[in-house]
């Protein structure tokens, strides 16, 4: 094995530590009738609940035992510095109102980055048991004993992709009307899904998922897999999208490209 | 035992030989490549798989060795005549779209019916192993050999309620502009979950589905599983709602009366 292999190999391990954890503690709170959710944000409903919070701290247990060097960047906590060059990119729940509705498409997301963006990525669904990874040349969904590779598909037509978004209510008003534009030139448009979406997408199930006004911690992981996986994800500039924003993920080249063609128009969101 | 404890008996096995049967094929076209989807609608997209054919071919199959003097009523093919009084009603495949978007919220619908409506009635999804059921005196979720009894909650106003529909186009404009009457009123509103969502209301996870435009075979099930585990279904009057078409199910009384003020202003659809 190579140096760069046994990195890899012990990233890797850390990864799925980082998941194993999360997966036992938020299953401990999942459709638990004792789970209280805080209100984060003023005049919205942005729910932070005790299983976010316990997640991502156990998650920084296993970081500062394995990984002492590295940076850390999490949903809910301030972020820690790193001396190694490698950050770790954690959301404990992404899809928190799903999680609270008792939906099973909530996810763990890890990302591992180092100054090209992410390296590594781990969605993870503790309740059906599934994790999509992607990165150090390979893509797979694992769950229980059964490992399928992630490929994603090959629709070369708009009028016949998938998309998801995770609200009808995608953005500001521009960004809404640049949804809509690509959402009537598909087959079907689906919602609801949160990160799922983007595992769907790499294991060749769906062929779009655009989002707006996502954080880092919501896409880098996404990106790894849906890459590792064949996809391409950008901003609906083509430009990398690893600061989060406005997301456009697709399945191919065929099809981002005639996706980017309706959102690059959008205005830039005022700075 | 008396007579009605063996007829239960009987009837609940005959509906698990069905969800078990409908579970096997379903699994073997989900996220297969090789599904084919043909386009049911005109000028739409309705997808029939050969999954649903395939469901609900097996399904009659079990019946008519079974109960062979029961009506059947399933969405892919003809009804079939009874003397027995009672009547299956199957939706093999309720939530196609999602099925072939490989999200893991569509389900197979089984319901029993007598004149007076359904008395027992089973949503079951395959790829997550969950099976909702109710009826003949019970409410449960079964996955594996774990068993959750089904309860709906107890949320008293609208304003902290969560609201599911499958998609946020309902309907008719009337109808659409009536649900969304409600979906500002509420906490929260989410899409995409299909059957799935009465099963997290019996489960005491949400508080409202809302749908239009559906067919008996959609909701016979659900009103049996929902109304079991203490919610009420009626049509947007406050009226039976077996026959499909619009649908209220709430939770419990106090927010379907909350609900109901805000559809029940909705113009009956022109006959």
């Amino acid at each position: 094995m190579t140096e760069q292999d046994v990195q890899a190999q012990s990233l890797r391990r850390t990864a799925y530590r980082l998941a194993d954890v999360a997966r036992r503690i938020s299953l401990e709170y999942f459709r638990n009738p004792a789970l209280v959710a805080d209100n984060k944000a003023v005049g919205g409903f942005d729910p932070v609940t005790q299983a976010d919070r316990a997640c991502e701290l156990a998650m920084r247990e296993v970081l500062a035992a394995d990984r002492p060097d590295d940076a850390i960047e999490g949903e809910e906590f301030g972020p820690k510095s790193g001396t190694s060059g490698l950050r770790w990119v954690l959301d404990p729940i992404d899809g928190t109102r799903g999680f609270l509705s008792g939906t099973p498409t909530w996810g763990v997301l890890i990302a591992v980055c180092d100054d090209t963006g992410p390296i590594f990525g781990v969605i993870d669904q503790p309740y059906i048991g599934e994790r999509f990874e992607g990165g150090f040349g390979g893509a797979r969904l694992s769950r229980g004993a059964v490992e399928t590779p992630l490929r994603t598909r090959n629709t070369q037509n708009l009028a016949d992709a998938i998309l998801f978004s995770t609200f009808p209510e995608v953005g500001t008003k521009d960004e809404g009307a640049a949804f809509a534009t690509v959402a009537r030139a598909v087959k079907l448009t689906r919602y609801g899904m949160d990160c799922y979406a983007y595992g769907l997408m790499a294991l060749g199930q769906i062929d779009l998922v655009i989002e707006a006004g996502l954080q880092p911690y919501d896409v880098l992981a996404p990106i790894a897999v849906v890459e590792a996986a064949g996809g391409i994800v950008t901003d609906w500039q083509g430009r990398p999208a690893h600061g989060g924003g406005r997301v456009l993920a697709a399945a191919n080249p065929a099809i981002h490209t005639q996706a980017l063609a309706m959102l690059s128009t959008c205005p830039e969101a005022a700075a």
